[in-house]
């Protein structure tokens, strides 16, 4: 169940001979009726926009925070493509429109691949009338779109979470170490909840903020990285704090999947600080550690070298005493005080051996805490970003 | 030719058992007489810095700027030890005062090696005494110095330069791909010039600046990154520009011997930006090239994926513009006005395929400009530093 799963929405998934033909490479997700509803957005904040982040924030300012579809496409970026990349974004737009009778400016576009390649609109464009004209409301459509954005992604990615008396069905693709070569995070996520633009968008920022922004994988912020929301007003009106709990939930889900699907990655790490002067110290400090090289290294070798942790600690930028800190591994304390300690070596090894490493750090300063969702540094990660070919 | 090679200097490197039995670990650089001279030091900016660094801060606190010596121990970084490490540290420069004579406040101390470990003051220290006493001023114990603080490295790292009247001597241990392992960037330099303690900081500051910090492997400060300078004075009196310089040229040589060292990296960058709002903002910029994990994988594959450059100018936090920026490889522009552009793919290819990549960047915006120099990121990195043992 995916993004066709709330009341009011269909999908599709189709080829437009992006990628190699017959793989699937674009997906449509339409409002049943075709009229706009209340969306939001959250946008990279790379001054490297892509062509379809520009199109998508200026139709949401055009139209106050609605649309009535989203268009997605997977294989090439449209990024740094410059006035034609941003017309073909467009285009894309226009066609959805044309296929379901709304205005250019309600729909939202959505791409991913490699930067830098003229997007081939002219061979994309005379697929979409067909591809749209295809959408449905089953689960089938929905799968079928969460397979189309897929790019070095192993399995499609889908969210459902039942609030009281609404639902929320989301589709991703990316990231973990498969996207940074591929370029981006997309997330979709509709709902049949009752609510206005202003709140819809204060719900997503919140659920981005603990989810998506809380993982990281080589600190490397992609020029096409959306979030989106639709929400129908088929069903309830929750209140803000129970929608925003329902979308941090699908985009928690969303984000733990991208990590678990790094290919390239052999463990997914749990940084989690404590005892910072601040929960934003503590949310600085866990990404200095989860984005280090070395610590990534480490965690790749199974090898409980805390020293590396205290140094990215100590340069973090962030308060820190090193005669407070201590760090464990899978609860085990390994370093109290800013020195080793005695410990049991065979369960941290144990603990280390699994796919999920728990690494905790307590800075001993304040009551500041913060987690991080990473993964370790090994050959895989090279292997499929050394070349794009 | 190295730190015995400007007047007044003698060194000695031998084998107090902090490594395997035999294996040199332990280096004393002192003045010819024993006497104090101007000294002056830059420290890593890590706050977890390590027993060494604390000890040989507070020691040039009192004295004023002044040192008669300098003891380096390779194979334990002394870091993460807490109150004995501090002891530790004090207690070498302890050791090195009683042989020539001196203050222990007068001793400077750099350590580098594993953070964590327990420093094994109880075996180094009956050791001392007799490497000590076989110091000379001759070529050869300069040598052997440079050879007893290596780590990693594959080869010793010296310098000379010879400036009107005066001479400046270095050598330097780690770092590239090698040193995050070993935790450690260390240099020494000695000149005969004459000069006062606050010109010798300034100029030893100065000089650090355009060398060592525009060198970058994996954007990790270490917890015992050490430069200094001892002046015997017994030589010309240089200005403030002719001693910068000099250092500045021993020290970039340094760091072009440690970038060119890492076995663990096939390739050297040499990442140029121009055209940013100021010199700051240029050095932001390139820092995040080359630090960037997807640009070394690209560097590694030989792959022009400019995308990626752009990518991280786009999210370096400084003024940015896509429609402005051009890329190029070797000289051969990729990318101009933010898009593809036509290009000899061969020449590029060819670049690529050499040891040294000039990657340069032009923002289009102002008349800032930096150089950072850096590495590709391949297998050797992680074989290096994924476990310790």
């Amino acid at each position: 169940m995916s993004v066709t799963a709330p009341e009011g929405f269909t999908a599709v998934g189709g080829s437009a001979g992006i990628k190699a033909a017959g793989v699937p490479d674009v997906a449509v997700v339409v409002t049943e009726d075709g009229g706009a509803v209340p969306a939001a957005g959250v946008f990279t904040s790379n001054l490297a926009a892509a062509a379809p982040v520009q199109v998508s924030r200026a139709h949401l300012q055009t139209t106050g925070g609605h649309a009535a579809g989203v268009i997605l496409t997977s294989g090439n970026a449209n990024a740094a493509t410059g006035e034609p990349g941003r017309d073909a974004a467009s285009r894309l737009c226009d066609a959805v429109a044309q296929g379901i009778d709304a205005d250019p400016s309600e729909i939202l576009v959505c791409q991913t691949g490699l930067i830098g390649i003229p997007f081939p609109m002219a061979a994309v464009g005379p697929h979409l009338a067909r591809i749209v004209a295809a959408r449905r409301g089953d689960a089938e459509s929905g799968a079928a779109a969460a397979r189309a954005i897929m790019t070095t992604d192993t399995k499609p990615k889908t969210a459902l979470v039942r609030g009281d008396g609404f639902t929320v069905g989301a589709m991703a693709k990316g990231a973990a170490m498969l996207a940074p070569n591929m370029a981006t995070m997309l997330a979709l996520c509709t709902t049949d909840a009752a609510v206005n633009p202003a709140r819809l968008q204060a719900a997503l920022r919140a659920a981005v903020d603990v989810s998506f922004n809380i993982m990281t994988v080589d600190g490397c912020t992609s020029t096409n990285d959306t979030v989106l929301v639709l929400a129908s007003g088929r069903a309830a009106s929750p209140s803000l704090e129970s929608l925003t709990a329902a979308l941090a939930e699908v985009c928690t889900s969303l984000a733990e999947q991208m990590v678990d699907d790094a290919e390239g990655a052999t463990k997914v790490s749990h940084v989690r600080v404590t005892g910072a002067e601040s929960d934003a110290a503590a949310h600085v400090a866990a990404r200095k550690v989860a984005d280090s090289m070395l610590v990534q290294c480490s965690l790749n070798g199974e090898d409980p070298y805390w020293g590396r942790v205290v140094s990215e600690l100590g340069s973090a930028g962030v308060g820190f005493d090193i005669d407070q800190v201590s760090v464990a591994y899978g609860g085990v304390v390994v370093c109290a005080g800013g020195v080793a300690v005695g410990h049991d070596a065979a369960a941290v090894k144990t603990h280390m051996s699994g796919r999920h490493i728990e690494l905790t750090c307590d800075l001993g300063l304040g009551n500041g805490s913060a987690a991080v969702l990473g993964t370790d540094l090994g050959y895989g990660y090279i292997d499929e970003n050394r070349t794009t070919s």
